[in-house]
């Protein structure tokens, strides 16, 4: 059975590669994208989302642009690891489909409303403002929505500062507000998504599917290498964003752990930390909404990926 | 030349005297008003802005209900001063008109948005939940609005706390917001309403109007006197909210003083307090957005008051 | 009766003026005078309280050096008001008597524990830090002090920042630590020594004592002045620090209102706030340890000042 | 080379087999021990302290007593773990020599400023408040101590919290002025002392060892899995504290890992979190004081002590 979900992103390189795992599998409905200020600006994300849609084929998926800054904290941008446009190293195609009308916090509500209950899947893979917001808007979605699985935070590692995730740093009062809702949350954090290194081996693979868009991921890559060489101490880069998809399409590529979460909101070293209590046994799902991705299937996570691509065509 | 005010409010016994004061003069404009959860939950505010607008045969203004809890923190509601209702003491009307359908923070910016620019001048009397959640979700509607003049803080005094008002103590974050957008803002805060005391001679000019309207005004200081004295040690009611709206009707009732103004979001003992800067010489207002109210000119409030009811008759 | 008291300063002005009215009030006994880094630093404001008594001709009050920087926090000094050396704008002279071995904490202790219980002041009018550190090494002082009359704090009143005052502000921790322990504290915040101020009449009065001494402090009150026009928008300077000494020669000096106090160490805006809860009716001496100075008699403080200096010739 | 260490704890079951390893070892010369309230009150972890020495037949190492509470915060003891006594589960002999004058903090300051600089280890195993007030009260003593070496805190394990560690969590602000201090710091944490599990099969070798201590070590044990199982489930005890006197003893029993480590004073979630930056390559000694426990080898260390409690007889 297919699952409906909402990409909430910000793209920014991996997120890219989320949309085109959500287009080509066949077991993701993907029912429209939405996009936040994270990566870089609103304007330049909801550009890139289009873009890479339209590279995708994918001009039946509607995108709605959506909060372009955090709810309570000053913006922050990531050019360091995007660089200046969000997606830079690649050529985009002038998208074909105009974007489309409505904030995305209210198209989001609407479609969460307008569906069954406890079909639509929320995948946000940026800053976790479009989803606070609509929680707050309209606090029935809460109960309506089938699952949260967010690319965000680290129970042991963080990025952006020694505990800290970048989703979760520019904006952690509206992850907050998503952790602390009484929905199911996957929490596919660094320490899940620092496994998803997209080695020269598996670069070579995504080529080898031979089609401009391979190509398109492998010039991504490329840039992506190249920013996390120069800023943040690694060989391979880790391509964050996909996880949460690929666990959506089939939970065994990520094995996970329940477990309570909490964002710090207070910290001078620890604001943002996503604070997970792995103290004690594993709890049961009716104790506690939350769990947190822990280990990686690296091999089948790639041929998901590639052979995502592959589809698309 | 009247003046357009949206009220956003959650009724509330000064509430309510702020709406009768907007419907009862002349030079109000009261496009809306807008509820949002706070003195009590927000469907009993709601139920009392509708009421309260039917007392003042005011079934023209509509009515839209906003966020039933603030942006970060859990709700606290002020039922040891406005009782279970919202409005205990008095009997109120059935509402003769039906609730307006569509969210208060999206009406607010279609309000705004479809208005001149300059034109709406924002009054919140309640949590700032609404005015925050809308600055966010249309960010454009801050240099659009005319102006912000709200009730709510206190830079030397507190009452929810020893230095933090209710609105703010409830969603200081939503407050944070408000007070840093770059808008006018007029605080109207506890050191000027501390002065808007309803005393027993007050409540006798209110009652010789005559009306029934009146008697219900007169009800509602009866309760309103009392939960204040067993529960802030007061004699007479300090009657807050109307000191806005009587501010945008002759600003020489309340003198004001230019200066800094942030919302403390992180402090243990100061949690929520409006920290003004008073120190040196009163800025000008270009380098300084926001200025708080200092002192009222009792005797013209009550007479705006008192014509206001004599007017709705 | 005589009162004896320990007078922890951090000589600067205001510093010098109390050790003077100290010295030369009979009421007063100056068991010792300890220093800790705050105007200036600990070697700086070490030479000139014993500068200072050699001045007054003091050289049988000892002084021991104390703690030179705070517990938890870097430390800060304030050259803008009190100069490079601390004491800018006079000559000192020579200390005869050299600097008396031992920490100021280990002597504070001592001089406690080997005094009748109930008959030590302490009079701080620097950071807190030197009488936090004697609590917590010797915890059974708390019992033993008679009371502590303090200058620092302010209720609605800032110079350091919009809400907190220097003392306070450059160890808060400290201050934390003597507002919570179980003994009687007077807090002469900047409420009070806003009202001490050096008016050149009063500058008049205290030439005309004559002597050598008064025009030192004339030359102490010139730079004074300047720096607080300068830097605090003040015509004439606040002399603080000896308005802890005045209450205990004469209480009627200074009015207090007892209410609790609770020192902020989290805010972002309120750091070091002295947080007095004002609220309703004023609490009994056995229900609350901390009350805070109010009000000034002008007269009577510049006559006491005056008289001091007269005295020591 | 004998290493000369002041050990400063709270015994404490595993206090008491530091003690012991320090005592039975001939590289370590023990100069004193110092106690600090921690586990239990001060009373009962210097009776303690008293008792395992005596037990140990080391009468000449001197007890002094030392801080009795945090610095800033509320006291809180460990009875859940170390029982009412803090050293519950066996026989204690009675102290024949008597706790030894002087508090602690002068102690230890006269100790390091009367002995060789370079030549003095700290080794805390308890909250950091005797150290902290050291490195306040005597500034000079952070250049002339060889190193610091203490258990408490984690980088990535807590148990008090989610992510706090005991002897961090109820003296934060002592943790971080000793952190914070230009002296070497290694942190044994408990990511290195869960791996210091007493099993079965250990406990067997230590009672093979025949002797009355032997067993005493053995009921220590006994007592500690019990309120490990019961409160923090784990099987085998965790004993935290030697692993400090085993990395002196000998580097390569502990690995160590070079990193910043800051403690977290602030957060909600994270407060006295150890905050270790291990992002990046590791830095170079000269560019970071602080180091982290990482790997212990299990069976080397438990050589250690089982040597040890041999060679005590």
């Amino acid at each position: 059975m297919t699952k409906k979900i909402i990409l909430d992103c910000d793209p920014g390189h991996d997120d890219a590669v989320a949309i085109l795992l959500a287009v080509g599998n066949p077991n993701i409905d993907l029912l429209g994208v939405t996009t936040v200020g994270g990566n870089q600006s609103l304007d330049k994300v909801t550009y890139n989302a289009r873009a890479v849609l339209e590279k995708a084929h994918a001009t039946d998926v509607p995108v709605h642009a959506g909060c372009d800054r955090p709810l309570v904290r000053k913006q922050e941008v990531a050019a360091s690891i995007h660089g200046e446009t969000g997606l830079d190293g690649v050529e985009l195609p002038e998208p074909t489909r105009p974007l489309d009308p409505g904030h995305a916090v209210n198209w989001i509500i609407d479609t969460i409303m307008n569906n069954e209950p406890g079909t639509i899947t929320l995948v946000p893979t940026g800053p976790l403002t479009n989803i606070a917001m609509a929680a707050r808007l309209e606090p029935r979605i809460v109960d309506r929505v089938k699952e949260v699985v967010l690319m965000g935070g680290g129970y042991h590692v963080g990025n952006w500062t020694a505990v800290a995730e970048f989703n979760i740093k520019v904006d952690p009062e509206a992850a907050h507000i998503v952790f602390e809702e009484d929905w199911p949350v996957t929490m596919v954090g660094l320490d899940l998504t620092h496994q998803a290194l997209c080695t020269p081996a598996v670069q070579k693979r995504i080529e080898g599917v031979g089609t401009d868009l391979a190509m398109f991921v492998s010039g991504l890559m490329d840039f992506f290498r190249k920013t996390y060489q120069d800023n943040q101490d690694f060989i391979d880069p880790p391509v964050h964003d996909p996880c949460t998809v690929a666990y959506l399409i089939d939970p065994s590529v990520v094995t996970t752990r329940r477990c309570p979460v909490h964002v710090e909101l207070r910290g001078e070293y620890t604001l943002a930390m996503t604070v997970a209590d792995l103290r004690g046994p594993e709890p049961a799902a009716e104790e506690c909404h939350t769990q947190v991705a822990v280990k990686l299937d690296f091999d089948r996570f790639w041929d998901l990926v590639t052979e995502a691509i592959r589809t698309i065509g």
